[in-house]
């Protein structure tokens, strides 16, 4: 759920006190609203355009299909919840044949399959350029639930996979220089929400917040220290970033650190923990589910994001990808 | 919720037998998932895009900002139920100042009010026009949702309001001949949900199915006689329009017959209930809430929706109005 900036201003309107059930409005990656004494509903929705969120000249339907599903899977996994059910609006523009159709819905309901959810309605509605919205439902054991709030002085902050892979093959197939490059175009293309990771660091009762990383962390981790009311530190060498990101890099001659930093578009997981219980976390994750992750630094009393690389220091604090 | 017409056609590639707490999928006003033993939940989704659903040279942003949410909140009374959350997606153009912005959100916060619904989340992207898609999350009764596949023959078939405001009204709009016919381009700009009137029909317990007027009776009835697997004769001159929308039509040069049941966009609710019930319905609704029931016609073990006006009998299914 990309940022309401403008909403969030005049919710001040809102009309009443809210429902005591709703326990997170806008502000996380999902709604909260307490269903039971358990267990509580994740809501999210998010929006895709032509010529903002994905070009057609080089992201094909069936992809396109699955990354709409994908992107709002990786809110649910940020509160560590489980996927149910889709809603599916879709403007279509004049020229948009029933086979690109066929391969959009193919692609989205192969996303669909892999994480459980059933698509149960929607609108389709023409228009003048193709753009997709999704909204999704999951669910969860409220105790459970990782907000962005709960971050504390001395946590560390960790992140799963390698980071800045979406944004550089982004570039590289703006630039028609992707062979040899398939995971980083992959990774743009079609992502992987990171939903078994997502549950499995909600239900080890280590996590303090959570939240994917879809703006990159210079803006994402901005949002964990505001609403924890501290700030951050991370270091550059730490961050996780591959060879073949780094190689692709020197080749486009953009800064690997930049592009892994503020890049976005990971949808990897973003999450604090308190201090010294990482090797008790990265154990778990990689027994149950051969994933990596890394710590990039830690919370303390300060404000803002501070990156030290060598020996600069410099502020990144929402200097995130901003795609529309 | 417009037709899913093309994603119908791919259901087969739903994952997996369905859940069984998803009562209704695509196919009815809200899809419905049951949430315990009494209660189910209703979701509905709607977008509007500029140039196909709205022009901006006659709808001011405050009452488009309403709509937005009305005609979202129009598909939970086609069910009898009570709206709760809502999640907005809005894509901005270039030029859509702060100012607009905050039109366009007193009024969806002025709706919202007057309907008891919490703003929970969405998304704001930018893009080439604007376009708005909501999601309403409602809940009710188990027991009283109306479908639209439980009519059946011998039925009377039900409307409320006056047929036709809206797409005259409309038409007026872009004529610019509005003045003096008020009522006509209200009914248009800043529709009025009918959820009030839904919840008393659901709870009365005669009604045998329901959905609200979107598209028109031609095609909305089709999709209650199709899903009840009946057919239905409606009577042209009990068909109830007002002074003001014949005098209108006769202006424009329109059938008034026609634009009452093809214009759509009346956002009434239209209702099947019990051979001999009608009286007690209507009783009850002018009783309790002041407004006007008319029956229109009865189901029959026909296909279709046939209209009789004077000697002529013509079939009108699916004769609705396509606004993309």
């Amino acid at each position: 759920m990309a940022e309401l900036d403008f909403i969030k201003g005049l919710l001040g309107q809102q009309p009443f006190p809210l429902p005591d059930e709703l326990l997170m409005g806008i502000g996380d990656d999902c709604a909260v609203v307490q269903q039971d004494e358990d267990t509580s509903l994740l809501y999210t929705m998010d929006s895709l355009i032509e010529g903002v969120h994905f070009d057609l000249r080089f992201h094909p339907l069936f992809l396109l299909g699955r990354k709409a599903l994908a992107v709002n899977l990786s809110d649910i996994a940020g509160m560590g919840g489980k996927p149910l059910f889709a809603l599916l609006s879709i403007c279509l523009p004049a020229g948009f044949s029933e086979v690109d159709q066929g391969e959009f819905m193919a692609g989205f309901f192969s996303m669909a399959r892999e994480f459980g959810v059933t698509l149960v309605g929607g609108d389709t509605v023409s228009g003048a350029s193709l753009s997709i919205t999704v909204t999704l439902i999951g669910s969860m054991a409220t105790r459970s639930i990782c907000f962005r709030g709960g971050a504390g002085a001395g946590d560390e902050v960790w992140v799963s996979g390698f980071l800045g892979e979406s944004s550089v093959g982004l570039l590289l197939l703006q630039s028609g220089r992707g062979e040899g490059f398939k995971e980083l175009y992959t990774a743009h293309l079609d992502p992987t929400p990171c939903i078994a990771l997502g549950q499995l660091l909600a239900d080890s009762g280590l996590v303090t917040s959570m939240m994917d990383i879809s703006d990159g962390i210079g803006t994402d981790l901005s949002h964990i220290c505001g609403q924890s009311s501290c700030g951050a530190v991370i270091h550059g060498d730490t961050i996780p970033s591959s060879a073949m990101m780094k190689e692709a890099c020197f080749e486009l001659e953009v800064s690997p650190l930049q592009m892994a930093c503020c890049g976005g578009e990971d949808y990897e997981l973003l999450f604090t923990i308190p201090k010294g219980c990482g090797e008790q976390i990265s154990g778990l994750v990689h027994g149950k589910l051969g994933l990596c992750l890394s710590q990039i630094g830690s919370i303390d009393d300060g404000s803002g994001v501070r990156l030290h690389h060598g020996d600069e220091v410099s502020d990144i604090s929402f200097q995130g990808y901003e795609h529309g």
